[in-house]
């Protein structure tokens, strides 16, 4: 079985990140303390190297066309730890520190993913834990 | 403040995921035990229909153009414990366990964000941890 991190062990891998056909790449916030997933949403080249330069999570805004930075306007600016990379190098996982009790969705709740699914029956949301 | 989830508590909201131009919606893994995200991938309707019916996460594959039960031919399947959607249901995250010593990616790491990208300095990727 191919060890592929201890052949690669020391030496640094080139980043080429594959963005799609609209020039986007998502990108999964986590809570870097836990690894909860907060938020995704998509960056283009522009909002990853705002992330890596200011260190706050800056994506994309496919609605509004236009760099966001995260928390701009509520205040819940997502703190970047550390940038994750998969292994073809088409989608991100950005591990971040919200402010404290913070919110990064935008209804009020820490995570974005505040409901979860019927797994039988009809198809139905329900609160989350 | 709104406070969306307890306007709802009680009241099952319905399901009704955006699917994209593609007729896909992200599904982010994540191990069930401890949230880690494992590796990201994309449903349509059948799969996500399949998953929840088998509790075996399947996957659209892009490239095949076919439905993909992860593990199919690896073994790794992924057993869903729970499926939670986002606020504006265009994204899932899929909580599962793996079998044990099991690997969800194909390069044999546990996940597939094995590799982080530095945060100054020249664009470089290295081993997580």
């Amino acid at each position: 079985m191919s060890s592929p991190r201890s052949a690669s062990a020391g030496k640094p891998e080139p980043f080429a990140p594959k963005f799609d056909a609209q020039g986007l790449i998502p990108a999964v916030a986590v809570d870097a303390d836990n690894g909860e997933v907060l938020m995704t949403a998509y960056m283009n080249p522009e909002a990853l190297e705002a992330t890596r330069k200011t260190r706050k999570a800056t994506f994309y805004s496919r609605s509004r066309q236009k760099l966001w930075v995260k928390g701009e306007t509520s205040g819940n600016f997502l703190a970047v730890e550390e940038i994750r990379v998969d292994c073809d190098q088409d989608c991100l996982v950005v591990r971040v520190r919200l402010p404290k009790d913070g919110a990064a969705c935008h209804t009020g709740e820490r995570s974005c993913f505040y409901r979860k699914l019927s797994l039988s029956g009809p198809e139905k949301l329900e609160p989350v834990g």
